[in-house]
């Protein structure tokens, strides 16, 4: 049976880990600059009925590195989704084409579970709206991984829309799995993480702050997120608060110690391009590892016979 | 010279009949998940002046698992045809880039018909309008082949928007290459079978009805398509015939027999999803007998050595 | 370091010259109607943030003859630059897939070389605003060569919007690495070519007319470009131009010797469909060239092993 990705929450930590070693193994292939030959006979379908450059792009490249075939669904105004066809009519219809992997981004929660019960082939949740998106949290961790050498004790700032961003709740899914892992998360309490992600991450270490001045421990990594202007009834509000969201070199030097700074991009004004010099600075590196994590995701659930 | 597919009135019967045995065995060997290596020179290009899914797919289906090229035209309104260029221009200038084939879906009459006498290359018409679909036909009637084990004296019930629909055109020609073919045409006098039509189609005993409940023959097959609200002056008319046009499992119960259902899709509300799990429902192997007729066809048009 | 295309005024004539056999034998090769196996292991990533076909499709039909692989980005509105993410930020975020090529067009002038400074694959400038379009003028000058046998002592008119045209300023600096050019730019005064043009080209002889009459030499070539309506403050100055700037069989057959007529096309009304039919009609052998010089010039920005 076709095996799914859906949501962080549902992996183990030796599969996350026996992943990362993958993606680390075709981040070295790839760097050669070689097209591997291990998916020549598989097709993967990209479905993206909301915007997306990184995430599609990311597949796409992965897909081809690997060998494969990409075909995109194409956008939905040129689509047959624009004579009113029901998603599950078309989940059915592409599932009758028999691509290998289905890769679905949609804006509605619950999008590509409900695709999975449909087709017979895998579906990987590339973003349902508001809820998850489990391989960003997989690219993200390994980051993580990669600069600490381990994820075990990590302490994590989480920054920015928390309430509405699907890639905070997959992230804490995700950090979930390994051991004696804080969180701080940092948003104004409108956009404080949602009560159904903490119930699903008991085993972490939760504190909830306002401001990152407010953080009273030196941490690892501060994860980025943009905080969306609309999002605010309260206007006055939004411009009372965006100082103290938009990281800086200046906001970062009154912390004692500059943590790995992270953000899943794309970014308008929450990180300030002047963080781009620092060392700490990682979110090109994170943008490149979504395409090792997501080869090696595609070699799993296509068991395929990777380098 | 190039061979084109320009109308399903273009086919003889024994053309029609090998080009099913190829698909048939195109059919084995793709589900195989192999891609074949037969194509590999080829370059096939779909420009789809009108919305499309399944046809572009499945056109690019087809030719990826045959192992060769699909180049994309884009989307109208990214192409320079927004820039004023004429459908004349717009085909010499592919043409130059040499593919081997350009499928063609246009919301104009004749469209593929006036391409082909511009290009050195194969043609495929994927639609002109109200015209023609010959496609479509050619995989409609190789799912009845498949499903009878022959064509001829099927008696085949089409229903819906007869008269501005191209799929009920072609597909009525496509039949009227066999024998014994009786039609019954069900659509209310407006949107009944256009005269052009049937004035292809001599060999076929037509009979037209304005009510399914009206067949009084035990048919083959219902093949359903869409009635437009828009094609409408009475918006009160539309409504009081909707009823006798959505088929459900409550109109199919009152047949004698329960048809073969096909619809060339996408649906919307003409045919209850209800009605999916009958053993009769036939339309999404419709489908995906698509990618196997295009490429048989592509075989044929460009002499592929194929299983 | 990898190297870039983003002016005609980056080439040397040897260059020009060596591109150009190598366009020839790829065009003998490519004739052949066979895929080129020498890019099999090269990634090619156009990123048009303005419409196009010719210049996309032929660089996407010159990668695939090569046997190299195309990732485009897609269109602006369905990626996340509607996001509001910056133009450093998307080419950083695609340096990070190394591809081995960006084709980049944009509506801004100086993007390409923006991108250069940015990315460590090389760029190719598929046009920047009203700019540059450097390997159009390279196709533009493939196909003079072509004609004549040779480049220099070449009398070529420009006709029609030369300030804003992006085509006759990279076509200017390109003929002008060549010997006893002389260039006559015909437009009404308004739309005469820019100062910084004729700056850079000043071993060319240049000649100024507000009409194709004015011209009193013979021209070996008539390069024909849009008059764009919407360039005119004054639309009765516009009506009252338009007729001296369409080229038709009648305008023609006022000068003395039919010169090689050339357009980078798309075109509407300024090159009559009547001028199809001369032997001396060349921009449909223009469009196809493109494929051949664009192939040059991959293979020679990747060092591929080309016939």
């Amino acid at each position: 049976m076709a095996r799914h990705i859906i949501s962080a929450k549902q992996f183990e930590k030796n599969e996350v880990l026996a992943l990362f070693e993958k993606a680390k193994k075709l981040k070295q292939a790839f760097k050669q600059r070689k097209i591997l030959d291990v998916a020549r006979d598989r097709i993967l379908t990209t479905v993206f009925l909301e915007p997306s450059t990184r995430t599609r792009l990311s597949f796409t490249y992965a897909m081809k590195r690997l060998g494969g075939v990409v075909v995109d669904f194409g956008a939905e105004e040129i689509t047959s989704r624009a004579k009113g066809e029901s998603f599950e009519d078309t989940m059915k219809m592409l599932d009758c084409y028999a691509p290998d992997i289905i890769v679905l981004r949609s804006k509605e929660v619950g999008a590509a579970e409900r695709a999975s019960k449909i087709v017979s082939c895998s579906v990987v949740n590339a973003g349902d709206g508001w809820n998850e998106h489990p391989t960003q949290a997989l690219l993200d961790v390994y980051t993580m991984w990669e600069v600490f050498g381990k994820v075990d004790g990590l302490r994590v700032g989480v920054m920015g829309d928390l309430k509405y961003g699907r890639t905070p709740s997959s992230l804490s899914y995700l950090l979930s799995k390994f051991s004696n892992i804080s969180i701080h998360y940092i948003a104004p309490p409108e956009l404080q993480i949602r009560q159904d992600v903490l119930e699903n991450i008991k085993n972490v270490e939760v504190n909830m702050h306002s401001r990152l001045e407010e953080v009273d421990v030196e941490l690892d990594v501060l994860y980025v997120t943009r905080l969306q202007r609309e999002r605010f009834a309260d206007q006055q509000l939004y411009e009372a608060l965006k100082g103290s969201y938009t990281v800086s070199t200046t906001l970062l030097s009154r912390l004692r110690k500059i943590p790995t700074i992270m953000h899943p991009l794309p970014r308008v004004d929450e990180l300030s391009t002047e963080v781009d010099v620092l060392p700490q600075a990682k979110y090109f590196e994170q943008a490149e590892n979504g395409v090792y994590v997501r080869a090696a995701l595609i070699s799993s659930l296509l068991s395929l016979n990777t380098p």
